[in-house]
């Protein structure tokens, strides 16, 4: 017996690098004995990076979640990563509206016709919190904590978890959500998320370029580093209904830091003065957006699972420079 | 200037009460002041009681609202109390998902393209929680409890509130979603649903007929007369958004008691032994799901807005016995 497995927008920053992990090694799905991947099958807009496309393991599909299931065929796990990111479905609605939450509808259809259950790990976001004008801030957030969205991404991805609730407990998929925490430091390009500077502030200094940090230094900020984020994924995978617990969500752990912390962990891991490169330039919009979010996580039931938010910052920092050495 | 409501579900008991509340006083909508009804507009898949198709005020509108919604033209008002009840939508799962998803996007998507936001108010229901088999009883609920739905009715209406609270958000509509408590009493025939003998262990009695209690005397239940449900329906249409305040949904006032205590109530308004015509004979299918449900509720936020339980449920067989006279 050989595994296959669909990760939704596989072509992403986070798709690729759980496709390498699964490529990497054998796999348990929702606690089966673990078994060799057979295929991986990276579904996405774009195609991936070379080195995915080219393994003999990997097939590309490549186009829209609502058009391209019907010839997937049988699948032992899903992870549904692919959606329209917070600035995009803020901006376009309906672009939103069709691509997060017709698009998890589609897959979860596709799954509910396939012969056996699939495990389906769903990504959803801490975005789903947000500061209620009539409300006030959020505060400290536990596996208890009511979501009342303030955007049309956490509204979009809170449906999805709804969704995946109800076709578990129906039995058409073997669903978990997990809400993941801002990743960083992702590499690449900054884009148009609001978060996107808290990635910049630690990857530019690193390649001798400045970067801006929009909010004041000292705005409490909930992180996760892209190799948290993909255990949190990765575990919610591979335990049985018994130990997942709850079809509610599950908020992964997050390490509560600030910009200013995050540039003395840069100081110390890549030198001092690395973080002159940082230019603090307010940008109240900005600050107005990340300063609503949740910044302090209690997750009791992630840790039951295993799961640990990094120690310091200084750790995501360090394992950032490795993986680029 | 004259007024134009549509009622979705319009035909339905609470659709048909409300439609005669409306029609005999004026009404303020979202704040401004009080105008007389132009027209009412019952939306339902079955024509309304003769005497509201019979007012040269109500328009019928008979099908489904995925299809009949273009042709209406603007409104100042909608209450969208269409959809399937809870044991339908447990049984044909794509039923529920059509009528209670896809009808109240299409609603909302209907409001969406009018050229003012109409006021909007959402029926939401207590099925919104649901004892998660994980984690046991809900206990009591306040107005920041986490609802885990365990219905696809539930998970329906959920996801309802959410999709309203983002198109208000947005502007497209001025969205309340209210949740309700089981309505009691009912007048008409015993139904499908686990809650209907919480109105027929009093309207059969009445009716010098036999009803039968399906779970024990002493378990606790959440109830509300018609009169109150449709206090929190309309008293969620009239107040502007300042006063209503957040877009997360707003659970109605509850009275907590017991089918020992609604028996007892029921001998005190009409007579000793008019209770010697329940069956208590448990029903343990029934009583699992019905105990499932939360029973006390502080509704502090409906309170704010002058919404009340009522004070005993003796005032309720009252109400119920002299609606009949």
């Amino acid at each position: 017996m050989s595994t296959r497995i669909v990760i939704t927008g596989g072509a992403g920053f986070l798709g690729a690098v759980l496709a390498r992990r699964l490529l990497a090694a054998s796999i348990s799905l929702g606690g089966a004995p673990a078994e060799e991947l057979g295929e991986l099958v990276l579904v996405d807009l774009f195609a991936p990076p070379a080195d995915l496309a080219g393994d003999p393991r990997v097939r590309v599909v490549t186009g829209d979640l609502t058009t391209v299931l019907a010839g997937l065929g049988p699948v032992d796990a899903i992870f549904h990563l692919a959606g329209v990111v917070s600035g995009a479905a803020e901006a376009d609605f309906d672009l939103g509206m069709r691509t997060n939450l017709d698009g998890t509808r589609a897959l979860l259809e596709y799954a509910r016709g396939l012969a056996a259950a699939p495990v389906l790990v769903f990504s959803s976001s801490l975005a789903v919190f947000g500061s209620d004008p009539a409300l006030g801030p959020v505060g400290d957030v536990d596996d208890t904590t009511l979501p009342r969205p303030q955007s049309s991404y956490g509204i979009q991805k809170f449906i999805g978890e709804q969704l995946v609730a109800d076709y578990s407990r129906k039995g058409f998929v073997r669903g978990r959500s997990v809400r993941l925490m801002t990743v960083s430091v992702r590499p690449g390009k900054p884009n148009a998320a609001a978060s996107s500077f808290l990635s910049g502030i630690i990857r530019e200094p690193l390649a001798g370029q400045r970067a801006a940090c929009p909010v004041p230094p000292g705005t409490p900020i909930a992180l996760s580093s892209p190799r948290k984020t993909l255990d949190g994924l990765l575990r919610a995978g591979e335990v049985d209904e018994a130990e997942w617990g709850s079809r509610t969500a599950m908020n992964l752990p997050a390490l509560t830091t600030t910009p200013q912390e995050m540039a003395a962990a840069l100081d110390r891991v890549a030198g001092a003065g690395t973080s002159d490169l940082i230019d603090w330039t307010d940008d109240p919009a900005v600050g107005a957006i990340v300063g609503s979010w949740p910044a302090r996580f209690h997750t009791l039931r992630a840790e039951k699972l295993g799961l640990r938010p990094e120690h310091t910052f200084d750790d995501i920092v360090r394992a950032y420079r490795d993986d680029l050495g």
